[in-house]
């Protein structure tokens, strides 16, 4: 089962949804043109489907194996891991003045997409980095930026992000681990840090763990934890590898899925860390990489989603069995002509475009607001960033599901492949913040601290797409109307939760995750119209017939199937509070 | 983590929504009350809690082991094997007159749940057991009652069903295994059966597999097959066992759950075989061997889920983690206070309760049609068989999902547990028939055939319950409010469904899961809502205050944030099946 990575769409929502006309009138991206982008995911895309993906199942099976404080990868991963590397890819999104090749962030996401749709467990070594190279771009010092980015870029070095501690998942504020001032001015780190993705491995002759701690006269709780840059081999000063640190990889985690990907305890012994910024600011500057890796295990949702879309595809493809139901015929067909197979299908395929749209148009918001400094940008750009978490995340446990149910039986069976979409995607509601904590975020951090403007905002430029698709045929009218309803149900939710949160914060939060997925949703089915609107002037002109005829049949699919959800998670959020606060949980 | 047998619970379902009234008014079940099924309920969740639920995890972990032909079961599960035919619990609902305990179904359905909660794997083997038993009862002769009958209600033999093979799955008319009638009345059986669940073990001496095949002369497709008792060991006229039979183990599927429990490929070379009534009528008699296993599917459902929820529950009161939303406290709390924790709780307990309640239901119907042949109760029990399955076993599937998310990355941690019951539910949506399957079954023969009668039946009884629940306090009100909106829907889906089904078969069809999932949701919230009814009577008689409590606040969860999805559910149907029978599937 090879992965054919979905280049076309990919550059569809570049070009179409990603605000593509004013990223690239910045003049940070105006070296790259659409074709650039096109002939650089074209290579990547073989990179990734002739080299990455043939890992992928057999990485699976032998896992990440530790033995006496060594992680080694299986054979495939460093091998391929070396081509990565020959070939530049983890430079695709970063500064060209690090030695990067300056592409923009959708171009990025694309990136990702592919990687870790070939991958995932591959793919994560790769994200990572690209976490640690932005926070160091955002808060190192010179020197800092002088001795980890080229190498990080390079993809030589890797990052991980040091948080989790047994006691401390979700709410950092309980890290404990300590970080002694040196008098040389760096600081002794020791403690131990849990859930460390590829905390130990040997793709890369160094590690840079990026850790919180906390100095010794820090403040309690979040605003008394430091971030330190910690190389699992010291850097010299001419940027030589120098001395192995104190870091010991414990153990590594035995895992439901993304097994080749090692999951470390680590121990820090006194090992010496780098101070960023200033003290005492660390979580501030962790968010920096940790928005990165939010938005980006949204697209790995999209990836696992893809692959996982791919392979039934195929499966229903070659399997024949039963005769249609319309008994039109007395021989069994394959079985994507059965209904309930097709909207099975279809179902995956809408919430895989829906998420890969709103990750473009996220991506692109994320520029314009990063590059150009724009408060309403930004705001709305903020907004959309734990709905591509959120959304593509638990979307893509639901088609890694469906995707084993078209196998009927032989989706149980491990060989067929299509269980292990299921097993992996599952990590991806929980990790760099559970769905639970996106929702507080969105809720709490990006509706209720402006009074609801940035969430006014998206829902009127929603409006706008429904104007003009008021003003197509008979589907773009059809998609227009569920965009309608679901936007409708948007604002009664944001009303009423806007409303409590001054008087009832319990109910308001009762409903954070039910809002997360309503707009997810509606933000999925916005960007669908958009490409619809697309699709329809592409059609009008003849151009790309087949592919814009599944466009448009793929947002009036989602509008007719997915946005009627929205209403439901209104209901939810309206008239299913009390029953939660309420409801207690007494013993058997 | 220990598991405790809802048994309250339980009892509830049976007391006030089995139709016990009628049932226990029945001759075949007036020599038991209430009090003998609770004391045997007591006895087997001892059983069940204290030997058989330790083996879940370490018999994941060990899995069934094939060699050489042999498959042997974990030690674990041998030793208590022995010990569940020393306590003769596979009797529990068999008739008295061949060797049973003479229980009603309601009670089978309470003993198969908590077998399976305790360990899915284990609990697989005595449920085919019974679908082998019923079978036999109601197509054997009486020769072969006397001869198989008593081995197999002791639990000394086990039953297996062998239906499918690589090209007949859902497509059972593909069946191509040759019987060849012999002189001495027997049949030779030849052929590959796959996917067969504990067709080999080292758990019983004897193992009886019922059979499909084709003899030579019959027709093609579904009305030429003939079913075949095949006993893996042949019995002689004494009853003691004589010479192995030619069917042998080709191997056991790696798979991603139910690990413990063996899915064999049995290769019958001229295997000697008995047939069951005449030939060519076997698909019909597979098929009551198969409602009953459909039936015991959806239990299963409820049971993985049961489990799966008292982990989270017990994770979500130990693990402190972060403040209240509502800053009233300083102190981190157990997450169970955090309302999405509660949200996800709360959804996951009532699916289970909802589960429970419609299978208690059905069971009852079944007695009662079985027993007393009235054509409206039975059309009513026939119609409840696939919401049963199809329902309970995609809420399975959901239940466990969120019990891996209570647990945040713990849950992804195999030695956690949570893990395993997300990979062991995700059997349950396709074995004994798929979801599209039972969709298939309720819409074409619960539905069409009839012209809506029986769905008209349950449609109206859902009426009077609300019209019951009117006449209520504020919370049986808001419950009724919302099963009147959820049963307007599910009667609007079922008009369009029947005037589709003149015209438009396809377009019917393109809604077939969906009208299962709303059907199946709205018979959950209308049997926790009369389950409320019996709450709100016990309460305010100032009968078991704090379980009556929690009854309502379940049933008013369910109303409140599932049954909206009912309305979602008529929105696909009506509206969404141009987008989905048009759409193509192109190349990339």
């Amino acid at each position: 089962m090879s992965y054919i990575p979905p280049v076309k769409d990919l550059m569809f929502c570049i070009e179409h949804l990603s605000f593509w006309d004013q990223v690239s009138a910045m003049n940070v991206y105006s070296s790259h043109d659409l074709e650039d982008i096109s002939a650089a995911l074209e290579s990547y895309s073989r990179f990734c489907q002739e080299q990455v993906a043939p890992l992928n199942h057999i990485g699976d099976a032998l896992g990440a194996q530790f033995d006496n404080g060594q992680v080694s990868m299986p054979t495939g991963d460093v091998r391929t891991y070396a081509q990565f590397v020959e070939m530049g890819w983890q430079a695709l999104v970063h500064p060209v003045e690090h030695g990067g090749m300056g592409f923009p962030r959708a171009a990025g996401a694309a990136g990702v997409e592919m990687l870790n749709a070939a991958d995932m467990s591959f793919g994560l070594c790769p994200l990572l980095t690209d976490g640690a190279i932005e926070a160091l771009l955002l808060t190192g010092s010179d020197a800092q930026k002088a001795t980890y980015l080229e190498p990080l870029i390079a993809g030589r070095w890797s990052g991980t992000m040091n948080l989790t501690e047994p006691q401390a998942g979700s709410d950092l504020g309980r890290v404990s681990t300590k970080a002694t001032r040196r008098e040389d001015g760096s600081y002794g780190i020791s403690g131990t840090k849990i859930f460390i993705t590829y905390g130990a491995h040997d793709l890369t002759e160094n590690i840079i763990h990026l850790v919180l701690a906390r100095t010794p006269d820090a403040p309690a709780g979040p605003k008394g934890l430091s971030l330190f840059i910690v190389p699992q081999r010291l850097v010299n000063a001419d940027g030589t590898l120098g001395a192995e640190n104190t870091v010991n990889c414990v153990s590594i985690e035995h895992k439901l899925g993304v097994r080749a990907s090692p999951t470390a305890v680590l121990e820090y012994k006194d090992a010496t860390g780098f101070l960023i910024g200033t003290e005492n600011h660390g979580l501030a500057y962790m968010f920096v990489m940790m928005n990165a890796a939010r938005f980006s295990v949204g697209v790995q949702g999209i990836a696992t989603a893809e692959r996982a879309y791919q392979r039934a595809l195929a499966y229903a493809r070659g399997r024949v069995q039963s005769r249609p139901v319309n008994g039109f015929s007395k021989d069994a067909v394959a079985i994507i002509e059965h209904p309930d197979v097709r909207r099975m299908l279809l179902r995956m395929r809408s919430l895989i475009e829906g998420g890969r749209a709103i990750a473009a148009a996220t991506a692109g918001l994320l520029d314009l607001a990063h590059h150009q400094e724009d408060p309403e940008l930004s705001a709305l750009a903020e907004f959309m960033v734990p709905l591509v978490k959120g959304f593509c995340s638990e979307r893509a446990v639901e088609v890694a599901s469906l995707g084993v149910q078209i196998h009927g039986g032989m989706g149980f069976i491990e060989e067929t492949g299509a269980a292990q979409h299921y097993r992996d995607a599952r990590i991806l509601p929980i990790y760099e913040g559970t769905t639970a904590i996106q929702a507080n975020d969105l809720l709490g951090r990006k509706v209720m601290r402006d009074g609801g403007k940035a969430a006014r905002d998206f829902a009127a430029r929603i409006a706008e797409t429904e104007a003009e698709l008021a003003e197509g045929d008979e589907t773009s009218q059809a998609i227009g109307a569920a965009l309608t309803e679901a936007r409708v149900a948007f604002e009664t939710a944001l009303n009423w939760l806007l409303d409590k949160s001054r008087n009832d914060i319990d109910a308001a939060f009762a409903g954070s995750v039910p809002f997360l997925m309503l707009a997810g949703t509606l933000a999925a089915g916005w960007n669908l119209g958009k490409g619809a609107l697309v699709a329809q002037k592409c059609l009008k002109a003849g151009q790309d017939t087949v592919f814009m005829t599944q466009k448009t049949a793929t947002a009036l699919f989602f509008a007719q199937h997915m946005l009627p959800e929205c209403r439901t998670e209104m209901t939810r959020i309206l008239h299913g509070s009390d029953s939660l606060l309420d409801a207690d949980f007494p013993e058997y």
